[in-house]
């Protein structure tokens, strides 16, 4: 592994922003519990509180509707459930409709027993078929209870935009719920029309620069919330049980205040990741780019070189320095198929290359990263020629 | 709040110890998310895997049966589940047995149904009745499920010692699967005894001084565990989904290994404890010291001063500078009356204060408190002599 190092695997986890760094660490050195009444409990809450209201405005929300968790992954299972509550009374979801290509917390449904998951295509971009939703949500058995929907917002591996706006129109249609995981597009793009037209967001802070270990669900109102998942004390206004991990979520906090102010950095990103794209498709004209032809964030790029296997690529460029994922970083270590290649219908045989970016990212580095794959094709192109 | 202040509520969370200090800025510097392949993955991988066997050690459990939570209340509401599987089999858990000055998240009962949690009695020290235990798990159906008993080696409030041999003894004689809650244990007395004689161990790392946001399960193996509570990648062996948060990690097995190292000296806070106790026997003749009586752990010490309201003694106390607590900081800012005083007979409307000591405070910080404690004492009699 070299020592000089270019990360370009910010969707899997970006590098902690300098404000988030000083948040976390001027946070570890408080002690307190933020629920203990004394000094030092009350200075964690003002930080849990002041977090709340950073995290609220990345995505147009009112710090009352946030609900700090662990990470996405535990805001996910939260909302995916059966059990909701709603002011003293109970509510029952019987189903929940996912998207094939939505990250494995929400596609594996949640606490909805395998049978009540129901999983809705995507197109060949990667795009949720709206008429596949509409048949499911008009065919909902109401007398078993409510529809539950539950899509990404940005997909984790290709970048690719999901149509919110007409998914959340049919859900309305419906009288369907609808939970947007947005922690990928958190950051790179406004929350804000997402916030307007679902019920839930799910939002997770080290992929927006703030340290591992926070994430959020945000509401539109906190009317109708699932029961609880994580059980025991009354934090969070009784929605989610545990002390307050007060630094991630300080982090997370200046993590969403320095994203937000950088949303137009941001979108200047797709610049150097259609840079990286000219210069594949000049080197492998082959090369087939995953959802380019969708709406993307614009700091992703998924491809697949034919012929060249995603994994053998990824730890090329690891050990000239270079920090590629194969696919996405969710389970332990292991590079299985891609789903989200599956569900579009792509060779998920020879997997794809994840190029993500984030604002950090300098046009030197890519120059250098593009250097790497002019010499990764040399070498590929003098075998091809020595066979 | 003056400016100078004497931290004594180590028991609602310790300040950071040096080495998990650096542990956690340390691990922050690294980008990275563990189950990605690629260099900054490998790296936050070895710092997740080097914590599991320093926090293995202090329990004197084995590192592959460690599975690290966002913190002490995900890991008691992931374990009181009916659902477990067993191999690619399923159990079914008809009952919980609780002890009824567990700590709430073990209380509540988890995932059970409220009718499927039963409450087992303590004596006026807070010691669990083994006698109501031994006959709940006579007469447990078990044509409906397994019995599942969960209990506190020490309590928050009280710092009393539970006898988990014996308890152990009476589960075994019933095939019960014995959780024990080993929280406020872990880094004030060995856990060795206790993770020899309880199927699962539970532990909080902000609790022993390292940073809030990590908690583990710990088993005697992994052939029998419940059914994941949060559910996506297949993170920490398919038992705890989610991104894993390295930097808490890292710095919760830092802090068990330097709380490993400082039992000894943990040992003789009892002095220092003993001291304050001596100190408020001497000041107040009529204070009641709960659960002095039983063992108990020798950094905790819990009392009422009859007709003196506890949270005013905080609140008073405060202001001074000392951090105390009136009651255990598990919920939101409130202070309710102590399920704990209630369970053991004693009168919660008073309520109690905890002092909670750690290896970090001095003997000049508990001169300053005694201090402080006088001239509390000369102000009250001072007004009960112009009365």
């Amino acid at each position: 592994m070299s020592d000089k190092r270019i990360y370009l695997d910010h969707n899997a986890s970006a590098p902690l922003r300098e404000p988030a760094l000083k948040a976390v660490v001027d946070a570890l050195g408080a002690v307190g519990n933020a629920s203990s009444v004394h000094g030092e409990g009350r200075k964690a809450r003002r930080l849990v509180e002041r977090a709340r209201q950073q995290v609220a405005a990345l995505a147009g929300a009112r710090p009352e509707h946030v609900v700090f968790t662990s990470g996405a992954t535990e805001a996910a299972t939260t909302l995916l459930t059966p059990d909701w509550v709603m002011g003293r009374g109970s509510l029952h979801f019987s189903k929940v409709y996912v998207c094939a290509a939505d990250h494995p917390c929400v596609l594996g449904g949640g606490h909805f027993a395998a049978e009540h998951v129901q999983q809705l295509p995507v197109d060949a971009s990667g795009v949720i078929d709206l008429k596949a939703l509409e048949t499911c949500l008009q065919k909902h058995d109401r007398e078993a209870g409510l529809p539950l929907v539950a899509v990404h917002l940005a997909n984790n591996e290709t970048g690719v935009l999901q149509p919110v706006e007409d998914i959340s129109t049919i859900c309305r249609g419906h009288a369907a719920t609808l939970v947007v995981d947005a922690v990928q597009a958190a950051g790179r793009i406004s929350l804000d029309p997402a916030m307007r037209c679902a019920d839930f967001l799910i939002l997770s802070s080290h992929k927006i620069g703030g340290s591992q270990g926070a994430g959020a669900i945000i509401g539109q109102s906190d009317l109708m919330m699932p029961r609880p998942l994580i059980r025991g004390g009354g934090q969070e206004k009784g929605h989610r049980a545990g002390t307050e991990n007060v630094a991630a979520i300080a982090g997370f906090g200046a993590a969403a205040e320095a994203a937000l102010a950088d949303l137009v950095r941001m979108e200047q990103m797709a610049v150097l990741r259609d840079k990286v794209e000219d210069a594949l498709l000049r080197l492998f004209p082959d090369a087939q780019i995953h959802g380019s032809k969708a709406p993307r964030l614009p700091n992703t790029s998924f491809f697949t070189v034919p012929g060249v296997k995603a994994e053998t690529v990824q730890i090329a460029f690891d050990l000239e320095g270079f920090a590629l994922s194969a696919g996405s970083a969710c389970s332990s270590g292991k590079v299985g198929q891609s789903h989200v290649l599956k569900a579009m219908g792509a060779d998920a045989q020879t997997g794809a290359i994840r190029v993500s970016l984030g604002t950090s990212t300098t046009s030197a580095e890519i120059d250098e990263f593009i250097g790497a794959l002019e010499r990764f094709a040399q070498r590929r192109n003098a075998k091809e020629n020595a066979a």
